[in-house]
């Protein structure tokens, strides 16, 4: 599954399958504009950090295309702007400012009239899109021997094909331990309120005929009292520099029930999650969605009228609960900032 | 709120406010016979292990007067059998079988007709539902004192007015402390997948025009790692002689989750929720629900065709997580198999 995202040249539109309407209907959303790529991320029909980067490397393209219509003499203040207003769509994942930035970064060093950055543009948009696949593959290998043969693998919401370029984070390690033929069960958590792990993760692991039972969150302590989870794999949206991880709202309470019985809790992200700017988790902002997305299910109020809601979209799972962050660079282990510096020194080498 | 379950001596039926509907809407489901009582318990018309004591009393009732009606000579056989169709409807709440082998006390020390049996059932099954109100009142007015004044009180599912004859239990808790004056918030958490907490918590203390806001499950380590929850007060369906408290799923994870932040951990329920025969919680059943419940919301699939989905209805809090269990006779404290077993004796003796 990697033609959820897809950028149509000749249509100069970005093409998304629309995550809000699975799993009852498979339908495309087109973006032709930067408001319909910051519309399209912040009504969630793409998410996930990685397919967030994806989408906003994707957005810049069309930003570019939009300025050179333009034809302003100031292009490159217009583009900036443009580039702003992406990467200020949604806060928590730290990937769609480190896309926004890579896409900067060629037109900072470019000479030349807007029109000709045009496919230098594409060109690194499609080398994000292409580098999150192998990324991913690379990140799967490495996590795969973490999981044992006839594991139960827990997950929360969507750290899947659909949350990335393709493959997965969380779920490519599930695949990469299936190619290596062990076999492998994945208890997908429904995730509220978005419920990510009942309509996605169930969907795109069924497509692959993957075994996956969904569980409401809740269900998670008695799932692993019984001695029915072997351990947790999930994703994360910014990785602070000594670790703290944020991740979907009730990872953390995961991490702790996997903390009170014994069980592993890995994180599984690509190094471009990490951001050396944040040195903790105290940093990441946690963004506040709609009391709607709550209090509204399949069109009917489930909360009374005038009743409030929290919705905060994240939470962060400090690094001592973490057993190990599996990256593209292999499993980082604690203590962490030394791994994460490690890791990222390493790989800007390359 | 006490007249969600009434019995109409006139037209022969048990009226109940049926609570798959709150809060949008607010419809009456008519019981004229046990078959009716059962699927009502069964489908979830009528929750909360004392309001299905409440219902399964005049469900005998009803039972009682079809006995009459078909005029069975072996009539005591025939009702016998009729009150295990109702005490079998659900396995967890032990209310269930309390109340029904209380109707069935009325007619083992009953010598006459079946027809002369009917004002006394009529008179035990108004007895139990008076009784189950005086006993919240009374919990409520030994928990108010747990309760600080100005804390947010964590709740999970709905251990309220609607889950009792009236005025609830952790409710009832919430209720006595606000009649304390003492300033209460309440979290409610959802609760899937019948998001008791969503629709009839905050539906009920909306009703009473006390201050409620909405939580998904998996909220709850970030509220409380804000400092957001001051202590967590939840029912139970069934309590073992050792206090391992079963009840609705998700509150084991909630116990947990306040542990970890050194957040006291309450059960609210009567004594008749004690079941001395039970000696640890390794021995209460729980009951697993159809799936359709996880995987359907609001008439649409949020699982993908063919994806199994858990459903476990309850779990099972350990002892020595539970700061406190709150009951009509006061606040019993560990080691519970000393105070229930003390609580049970003084009670037995009034």
């Amino acid at each position: 599954m990697e033609d959820h995202i897809r950028f149509d040249i000749a249509d100069h539109a970005l093409m998304l399958l629309d995550q809000r309407l699975l799993p009852t209907r498979k339908s495309l959303a087109v973006c032709r504009s930067v408001g319909d790529i910051v519309t399209a991320l912040q009504t969630m029909v793409v998410r996930g950090a990685p397919a967030i980067g994806v989408t906003a490397a994707w957005g810049c393209v069309l930003a570019l295309e939009d300025v050179v219509r333009r034809g302003d003499k100031e292009w490159r203040a217009a583009l900036d702007a443009e580039l702003d207003r992406i990467a200020e769509a949604r806060p928590t994942a730290v990937n769609l400012r480190w896309a926004v930035e890579r896409m900067r970064a060629i037109a900072a060093g470019f000479d030349g009239p807007a029109s000709e950055l045009a496919p230098l543009f594409q060109r690194e948009a499609r080398t994000i899109q292409q580098e999150d696949i192998a990324t991913c593959k690379a990140l799967g290998r490495a996590g795969a021997d973490c999981i044992p043969d006839g594991a139960t693998v827990m997950t929360h919401c969507n750290a899947g094909a659909l949350a990335t370029a393709g493959y997965g984070t969380a779920l490519g390690v599930v695949r990469a331990a299936l190619e290596q033929g062990k076999r492998i069960r994945v208890i997908a958590n429904e995730t509220r309120p978005f419920l990510q792990g009942a309509r996605l993760t169930a969907w795109e692991l069924k497509e692959d005929v993957i075994d996956v039972t969904v569980a409401c969150d809740n269900a998670c302590a008695l799932l692993m009292q019984k001695g029915m989870v072997d351990c947790v794999v999930v994703g994360a949206d910014r990785i602070a520099a000594n670790g703290d991880s944020a991740n979907k709202i009730g990872t953390f309470g995961v991490a702790i029930l996997a903390r009170h019985f014994g069980i592993p809790f890995y994180i599984a992200a690509p190094l471009s999650t990490i951001d050396p700017a944040t040195p903790t988790g105290a940093g990441i902002p946690i963004e506040e969605r709609p009391y709607e997305e709550v209090a509204i299910l399949n069109e009917r109020r489930i909360c009374p009228e005038d009743v409030p809601a929290y919705n905060f979209a994240f939470d962060v799972t400090p690094a001592h609960m973490i057993t190990g962050i599996i990256t593209e660079a292999g499993v980082l282990r604690p203590p962490y900032k030394d791994s994460i510096a490690a890791a990222l020194k390493n790989h800007s080498r390359r």
